[in-house]
């Protein structure tokens, strides 16, 4: 039986994967905090921010690696094929309370996007 | 009850973070692949070459933030206090055939350690 953390972690996954950022930020509660690798995000519309553009503009593909959670948490990982990154896979542990996910930890390797941004210069 | 591949995971996490690597490799198997950020490590000794100068020389202290997994598969991830970074989260999905790790997605962000080391010279 799939965890509910992880039921709603995956639908937040597939909703963003799908370029459908009103769905993907329906799962998320309005005072979200992600722990990203360039620092703390808080809020569901700076979550869209920083979100939106890799979903909507970079991003090719995803494939999930591994997808496991239990009531409140849940841990996904995946590799996506992006515009200037051929595989820059990410992985995210979210909390869920009251079916939103209200906290993310989410981990990504940003030397090749730096590497690209520093080649298009 | 957690399950076996969790197990191995943890047991050989647990050794390199309290800076055994004999034991910490007595976990993997001899050909163990790793896909790790700055490309593939094939090989028990290779393995041993990448994790030992983070394991002995930059690592001070390691903080589990989720782990999960079922009989082949785990997923662990985790923060990282090191000499050139304070927060320095990593996470792993390892499949483990025949009680030893013989495959490792290995995913951290080496952008403060790049950018350390780029201060340094």
């Amino acid at each position: 039986m799939i965890s509910s953390a992880l039921q709603i972690a995956l639908a937040h996954h597939r909703a963003w994967i799908d370029k459908d950022l009103d769905l993907a930020m329906s799962y998320l509660a309005d005072d979200v905090v992600c722990e990203a690798p360039a620092g703390r995000i808080e809020g569901v519309e700076a979550y869209r921010a920083f979100l939106a553009p890799f979903a909507e503009r970079l991003l090719i593909r995803a494939e999930m690696i591994a997808a496991f959670g239990d009531e409140t948490t849940a841990v996904i990982m995946y590799d996506t094929e992006t515009v200037p990154v051929a595989s820059a896979p990410a992985a995210e542990c979210v909390t869920v309370r009251d079916g939103r996910i209200v906290h993310n930890r989410f981990l990504f390797d940003r030397a090749p996007f730096e590497a690209a941004a520093r080649r298009r210069q």
